[in-house]
């Protein structure tokens, strides 16, 4: 055979193959900021598996590497950097972007808020995912939900609480819109990074924290300084994790890549939402045989707390515009869906 | 430039390209038949929309068709055929093969059973679906939970129930373990596919039928014929969607393909379960303006249908081995996860 015709042979076939498989992806390099530590139970897994997921799905086509929170950016200026598009993406919560708007905090967790599949219809077909992509959006950033849980725990205390007048001077750790109804009950409050709390709750910086479900906090190392674990977290029913993006590199993805990347962010929901059920009531069981106390608000204080709760709603809808068209879609939502709660569920 | 100079440039060329670019997927074809009609509310969309996932996400390297029930075969033997191999795959209910072993059932829904969290909990995370898949092995089925929505409706009645008595005689359309309970009150029961029911409904060869969520119902037309519609859905609480696909078909695909095909399962999952909360109370207000009464059993009702439940899951146990590792299983993953039910949630 000569050169020639073993060359045409060898074209013949590459172009062959080529036209029996499916279109190429071009291979896009994305760095992943994690907001918590990969250590911090289901919420490390969680961000491990979506981006072994997005890796996998693509046939490696994202080429995507999570990072520690700190490794590129602290986690509390990951929208900055996804902003400015000094970072590809980051895997967080919107409820930390509340010193930019309040109603940031809509898109993550609302006190006395619904269930996690009354919180997903609102989000996913009631308008919300519009309201927050809007949001977003107005800071450059790109945005897909990308995680869901259910029940947080109330948070931790050094001492017991007897009485509404013992939350009073309290310097507690708290997120989202449950940091401003604890405000009215007279607790100061601020937020920390999951990776930041255990140190100052141990130095004695906060008197209290909430952070997350039993599982996460047991792996934070809580129930070393603070005896007392409070339920249910009425301030977190249902929380809702994001993947921000940076609007250059989304621009990079194709069509392809694109689905992929927010099919993934769906089966992520799923799988959180299915672990996070499955995995307190070994914690809980854990945190008890630490000798920590499980404690239920008695009524008086969720009673309180919801009285609170509706005082802060009506006045962030007040004081920022983006918070009062979420706060309205979502409670015009719930309306609707009332009569379906009432009826379709078992009592 | 010579053709031997051209051809090596060709040649080059297109190795450089496929160096850069990541490992091709070979096109697999796939027939899928879907247990619904496409025009069913929501069950319709869902399977469409898992098609279209599965050929996007690929990159069109899974090949996959939709097919209507009986396009192929008869929904009603869409196991057999996926076991026989003469169809790749099937999206459907397990709880549609209990005449092959009742424990079927338990993998789709059971009566008075957990929310769709807990539920999927158990199949993800409490050993559910391993059993699933050993029970569907068993018959050289693979299988993958594949779709998942929240309370159903209880059932539509041509006549209003006032008394437990009124019950016995009756002629329904039920499905799975819900049936068996049924029976205990007197009910003769058949199950019949989606597609089945309005007629019989129509002609008098059934009394009664429950099928699903009032937006699936609505788009059945069984308004036209029933004027009472009950809730809540003791029965099917929650409920599951499976995917069969062939031994043989699943060989043939790439491990990125299996991940593209389990991934799109829990996406679909988390899409079916956020689209059903959020299209159910419009359909029931639209159900109401069609003359149907909205009912609510009795709390007697209730406690009749649990208390002939209890005996049920008791009986089946005895006669089925696969039922009992089910039913064990998922009973020792409830009382397990009841602290966390007490405690977690608000009331």
């Amino acid at each position: 055979m000569s050169i020639l015709k073993l060359l045409l042979t060898l074209v013949v076939g590459i172009v062959t193959f080529s036209s029996n498989a499916v279109a190429q992806e071009k291979k896009v390099r994305v760095q992943m900021g994690w907001a918590f530590p990969s250590t911090t139970g289901l919420l490390g897994p969680t961000q491990t598996r979506l981006v072994e997921m997005l890796r996998t799905n693509s046939g490696g086509s994202i080429d995507v590497k999570g990072y520690e929170p700190g490794a590129l950016v602290p986690a509390s200026q990951y929208f900055d950097a996804v902003s400015n598009g000094t970072l590809d993406m980051a895997w967080t919560v919107a409820g930390f972007w509340t010193g930019k708007d309040i109603a940031f905090a809509m898109y993550a967790s609302v006190p006395f808020g619904p269930g996690v599949g009354e919180y997903l219809a609102w989000i996913k077909h009631g308008g919300g995912e519009q309201l927050m992509k809007a949001l977003h959006a107005k800071y450059n950033v790109e945005v897909i939900p990308c995680g869901v849980i259910s029940p947080e725990a109330s948070g931790w205390f050094r001492k017991e609480i007897k009485t509404l007048d013992d939350l009073k001077g309290l310097k507690m750790r708290f997120f989202g819109l449950g940091a401003n109804v604890m405000q009215k009950m007279g607790v100061s409050t601020q937020l920390l990074q999951g990776g930041e709390i255990f140190q100052a709750l141990q130095m004695g910086t906060i008197d209290a924290t909430e952070f997350s479900m039993p599982v996460m906090d047991l792996t934070l190392g809580f129930h070393q300084v603070a005896k007392f674990y409070y339920f249910p977290g009425w301030h977190q029913q249902s929380t809702i994790n994001e993947l921000l993006i940076s609007k250059k590199k989304w621009a990079e993805f194709s069509e392809t890549q694109k689905s992929i990347i927010r099919t993934s962010c769906d089966a992520t929901m799923l799988q959180q939402f299915a672990e996070g059920e499955a995995l307190q009531f070994g914690a809980m069981k854990e945190i008890q045989s630490k000798g920590v106390k499980l404690m239920r608000w008695p009524q008086e204080f969720i009673d309180a707390f919801e009285k609170a709760w509706i005082e802060v709603a009506a006045e962030e809808a007040q004081k920022s515009a983006e918070f009062k068209k979420a706060w309205d879609s979502y409670s015009e939502f719930r309306k609707n869906y009332a009569i379906w709660k009432d009826l379709g569920y078992l009592k």
